[in-house]
Parts: C-alpha cells; structure tokens; sequence
C-alpha cells in the first residue's frame, strides 16, 4: 500500500485566508489540519488542527499560562474576535520544522513515522504535478489496523 | 464559559493496556487522543492521536525517515502487528513535559493556550474529586467560534 492509495481530497487555505475562515473551515468539516498553498497550489506548509488554534490565541498567552487567567471570562469567551482581521500569513509560525508532506509512493510506514515525527495527524502528497490530495491519521490507521 | 461548560465523557486506556488495543479505540471511535489513567482513575497522560501512533512505529524509523524507506511494502504494511505484544506502559514517551490537563474553572482562553501549547487536540479536566471529563479541539472551537 502506497500513499496514492490513501489520497483523499482536501480543502486548502492561502496565505490570504483570514484566521477566522481558517478556523470555521476546521471546526465546520471537523478536519485533523489545514493545508496551506501558493498561488500555484503546492502546499506552503501543513498546519495541525492545535496550530490552527494558535494562530488564533494571543502570543503572551501561549507563553505565559498565568496571562491566560487573569483574563476575565467574558474576553476570555470572545478570544477569537481579536483576530479577526488577521490573517493567515500574518499569524504562520516562522520557525524551520520538517513539514508532513510526502510523495505517492511512501509507504504505510513512512507515512505512520513521518506523522509521529512531526506530530501532524495529515500529511500532504504531493508529485511533480502538484499537491495530490492529502492522508488523514484516522485514514491511516484505518488500513493500518485491518492490513 | 468554563471547562466544566465544556466536558464530554472521554474513554481511558491504562498502562497496561496493549497498545494494539489503544490504536483501535482511537481509530474506531475516531478519538483526537486518548487519556492514560492510574489505578485510581487519575490522568497519568494524555496522548494525541499522533502519540498514539508513535508508540506502534519503530523508533528507528521515526528518527530516520532513510530507514522507514528501506522496509519492504509488504512489512510496511503490516507495522502495527510488529507492536501486537507491547502495552502503553512499555511505549509511553518519557520525556517531561507539560500535561495537557486543566481544571474545571478554566476559561475558554486558558483551554485554548493549553491546547496551543501543548499541541494537544484534547484537554483533561481534573477536580479533587479526581477526572472529569475531557475537552476537544473541536468542541473548543465550535464553541469558541460562536462566542
């Protein structure tokens, strides 16, 4: 089994997407990610569905659980309205990672340890022509678990 | 709106559940992660479904994506029945690290960060009269979304 055999179809967002779309696109189809691509269609980086929410949580947050509480509940409910004219290139992380995107011919395995190793539950394939489609955790472990 | 606004009943696995059998559950009843509990029903982990995935894949294999090449498709295909002997407590990361675990008052801001933080698609909420419930990434943003 190769990861052509896995493909399923994906909604991607770009880089002009805002936050908030991005975030209803994830919570509405109840996806594992988002993949984001270039005007050519090829994917800029795959983003978890936790980092999807990150883009939408202030930064001294993150970093501080202590800020996080002393917002009251009521700004606390409305976070995701402070972002709403951002978006996602505005909020993409910048730091250099592995990103979960492989080609047709992965196998199973390569597929299984490059979503462990990047801690992404979906991976992109791509192939010279292009962004193929996309493999979910629970796809994988769909076919890993009845091989 | 508060953690305990937010809780779902979740299932637990144990250490000594075989880590075949937590592969299932999150595949079956497509679970974002699973929470790992002590004799006493108190949250000792919580594994994204990523973390789940990563204890049936060789180490070998997601340290060195060359070496995940080299294993034939057939073997590939087959990775989980390689763990079908093995349990959560023999797989388990050991690394120290923040714990995706909450308390009933927190606010949706502070689940929020966790999540982001952690990147962990599912938060334990733990009282002193022990576990909770469980918060998910898509229950979090459904709610965030109409806030």
């Amino acid at each position: 089994m190769r990861a052509r055999d896995l493909l399923t179809d994906f909604p991607t967002v770009t880089l002009d997407t805002p936050v908030l779309d991005a975030a209803r696109l994830l919570a509405d189809q109840d996806l594992p990610g988002l993949i984001v691509v270039d005007a050519n269609g090829l994917p800029l980086s795959v983003l978890a569905g936790t980092q999807v929410l990150a883009l939408a949580v202030p930064g001294y947050c993150q970093d501080d659980p202590a800020l996080a509480r002393v917002v009251d509940e009521a700004h606390a409910d409305t976070f995701l309205s402070s972002v709403a004219g951002r978006t996602v290139r505005e909020a993409l992380p910048r730091e250099a990672r592995e990103l979960p995107i492989t080609d047709p011919g992965a196998t199973l395995l390569e597929i299984a340890a490059l979503m462990a190793r990047t801690r992404s539950p979906l991976v992109a394939v791509v192939s010279e022509h292009g962004l193929e489609g996309a493999i979910t955790l629970q796809t994988l472990m769909d076919r890993a678990l009845t091989s």
